[in-house]
């Protein structure tokens, strides 16, 4: 499935957050990444976000589609991240 | 439509950015605001946009989904803004 996740967290924590959501999805923009995971995938994704965020401080938010196709992108500006081939 | 819209704009034009935006739409977390709005609204939202960001430095990223109930959300930690009712 299609995941979109965007998070703001005390910025102790933002270079391990990065770093771990990288393992798994593309960086689009500052606190924005995207990506196709499985079901599982996914609930070691927020299992893990869990352990290394402090859920008093931080938001993250997931934004899930079943698929992308329902999901349209358009960038404004800059486009951060080349690789994306999103349509 | 439903509208999920994620900025990375130079810190000058942040709260012009933020203000412009919230005209529209709701905002949900430190640079991400959503909601409902029409065709005609959206291009007024880029239109609005291409005039007060610098597309050299800037980044806005608008996604689409033509209904929400393609998408869902869930939030780790706190949610920032208690008024959405997206499910």
């Amino acid at each position: 499935m299609y995941v979109l996740i965007v998070y703001d967290v005390n910025e102790k924590r933002v270079a391990k957050v990065l770093k771990y959501l990288r393992t798994y999805l593309n960086w689009i923009q500052n606190s924005v990444l995207e990506g196709e995971v499985t079901e599982g995938q996914l609930t070691e994704i927020k299992s893990g976000l869990k352990k290394i965020t402090n859920q008093k401080e931080d938001s993250i938010i997931i934004f899930k589609a079943r698929h992308k196709k329902w999901l349209t992108k358009e960038i404004i500006g800059q486009e951060k991240n080349e690789i994306s081939n999103f349509i």
